[in-house]
């Protein structure tokens, strides 16, 4: 049996979306629909009710962990995503390029962005390998999409208490990080966060890459400041608990962090960029691909919560229509039906008019030959609230491998 | 945005109420119906499927505290509910005047209730602040309704880890409270229970209160029973969670001390009585006016529970009829609908064959302009069933509060 679990960022919306009704269900899902008819489909609090989640806890969440259990923050899964390799006792961050300037009371924030700069990123991280820091602390840096990147901070009692230095408004100056707890490693932890920002100021300030920044009127990505400090949590592996193997297909970093941190392997797709101008169909052709070797797949698509923090009802709507088009259909043609179940939700609500998360249950769909069907013939959120797999919260993804007869028993 | 929301105490039933229909599915509720076909419903166990709730272990799930992690014991809110300020460390009993006769073998219980005495328990209780206590510790007691009353106690080392001393039954004589741990705090704690109820019969036997009701052939109210031993629970202040304002506005102590603890503030309304002769309207018209200065009203109306616990089928459905006529249909008039989001719900069954709580889910109804509507048009138990919503445990305020957009995400 093979398995495709699919995430949707953001897919569940409000009445207020598009006059009365969500953007799934404005939108024309002809593929979903008829995956509907052929499975069942039910309603689904990706952590509890009422509880409103973030990207990261929502994740662990839907694969079967309790956030409320292993959650130590972002960054952790922001450094697996790029690429840095995390262990046991590193502290993680997620870091951002930003614009400061020089004033007699500091260093003032001007971007928190940097312009949202789009090149030179790599050159500027390169730059910053030459950074020591005191006391034994080693680190590894990496730039990821626009002023993004990550940082893990290794050397001995390093801890995760400690406050983050983006003060996440402009015109005031950068704070230092503080010890959140008595632990000297808490103290320590700080002293390397602010000595890793404030050297990366003196490396980045005249960088060739900000010089022809300034001089073509853009913002300096002058500095490096870090939020979401976080520390390896122990999550008992995928492979370990069902004894069977899969990748992600994601191209944000965060949702392959998560993954990676649950025991799956990473696969990246040509094309798929985590955005709304990712290419759906390559990332379908990878997963089928991979099924080929691989117990399952976890594809994860962006888009449409990008599309929700824009507030941007329509180009929503019309992700989803992509996503039904292009990843859906290609699944459709493509996979085994005989032998494959495959799960499609989102991670939260990101209604249009708030344009952030929101903690209402989320529809979410099974299919393959071991589901049993109900009389729903079209999927989106009110459709999913008469599906025949009611209400529950979070393991979407255990239960998808039950389906495929791969759930240890609790018990005997 | 403003908040409304509604627990109709012991609201559920079974068939057996009316002939094949609950009260509430019996009832005349035409404003309830028309909030459910604006709205969503579905249904709710108050804590989790299969646990039959107390009323204030329930009230605190659906609140959105967990009782198994917070529950210490009634006797806290009782206090707080009745004025009496409670601090961490302070024991809290329910009390109850209650009536004894002298025997060789010591005081015999002969009325629980002192006859539900109705005059003079505010002079009785005036008389009782002349008791002073060994130990150096410290009291607060006040009457409430009929027999009823709550009592603090303040001193060091006290602990709610001692038995009640109402053996619940007439003709046997009072026990001594005794500790529950081995902690010489439970030791003092039970010497401080026996002493206060035995010099409670002291101060009250010959009071003049007392000498009336002899002389009217009514029982007299001459000793003060403990139960319920219960200390401050850490209830993180909805104000400080979800940053908003709320005041509860409730006849009955229990559930205004609930509310205190949870960081409500407290507002009367006139003619509010916690029972079926309380004024609905003006319980309507409080919570309206305070919705001007503050964020959300917790309205708590208890007389549908009273009259399920006297087993009165027809008192409850005209009750419920009530709430829908004149509290419900108050508010519909009068709510600002396209910035208000309101929840009505119960707090546990209460069938009427059995006149106690039990674990059936109860329904529930969201209503305002962020709730995905469903196809019902009846608002009722088995409606519920059908409703859009599905079931859950508890919280239904944090997801009534999520409509207004104040849920605090969790992770990032």
């Amino acid at each position: 049996m093979k398995g495709v679990f699919i995430i949707a960022d953001g897919l569940g919306g409000r009445p207020s979306d598009l006059a009365g009704k969500t953007c799934l269900e404005a939108a024309r899902t002809p593929n979903l629909d008829e995956l509907a008819r052929r499975g069942a489909i039910g309603l689904i609090d990706p952590i509890r009710p009422g509880v409103r989640p973030g990207s990261d806890t929502a994740h662990l969440s839907l694969l079967g962990y309790d956030p409320y259990e292993v959650y130590t923050g972002r960054g952790v899964y922001e450094c697996l995503g790029i690429g840095i390799d995390v262990e046991p006792g590193d502290v993680c961050f997620r870091a951002n390029f930003a614009t400061v300037e020089e004033t007699p009371d500091g260093l003032k924030l001007l971007d928190r962005r940097a312009g949202r700069i789009e090149s030179g990123q790599e050159a500027l991280a390169q730059a910053l390998t030459q950074i020591e820091l005191s006391d034994g602390v080693k680190f590894a840096f990496k730039a990821s999409t626009q002023h993004r990147g990550a940082l893990r901070l290794r050397g001995e009692g390093l801890t995760r208490h400690v406050s983050e230095n983006d003060p996440h408004k402009t015109g005031v100056v950068i704070p230092d990080a503080q010890p959140l707890s008595d632990d000297p490693g808490a103290r320590r932890t700080a002293a390397a966060v602010n000595e890793f920002t404030r050297k990366s100021y003196e490396v980045l300030k005249d960088h060739p890459v900000n010089r022809e920044r300034i001089a073509a009127g853009k913002p300096p990505a002058n500095i490096v400041l870090l939020r979401g400090a976080a520390d390896l949590p122990h999550l008992e592996p995928i492979a370990k608990v069902y004894k069977v193997r899969g990748a992600v297909i994601a191209g944000a970093a965060l949702y392959r962090g998560v993954a990676l941190a649950c025991g799956m392997t990473r696969i990246d797709a040509p094309g798929a960029t985590g955005g709304v101008d990712t290419d759906l169909v390559s990332k379908a052709k990878t997963a089928i691909e991979a099924l080929n070797e691989l117990d399952y797949v976890f594809i994860h698509v962006k888009g449409t919560d990008n599309k929700g923090h824009d507030q941007d009802a329509a180009g929503k709507m019309r992700f989803i229509e992509r996503i039904d088009a292009e990843l859906i259909g290609t699944l459709m043609e493509k996979l085994d039906w005989s032998e494959t179940h495959l799960a499609f939700t989102g991670d939260h609500t990101t209604p249009i008019d708030y344009g952030d998360h929101t903690a209402e249950p989320v529809p979410i769909l099974y299919v393959g030959p071991n589901v049993r069907t109900d009389a729903t013939t079209e999927f989106g959120e009110r459709a999913a609230g008469r599906g025949g797999l009611g209400r529950w919260s979070g393991r979407a993804l255990p239960i998808l491998f039950n389906y495929n007869n791969w759930a240890p028993k609790f018990g005997s």
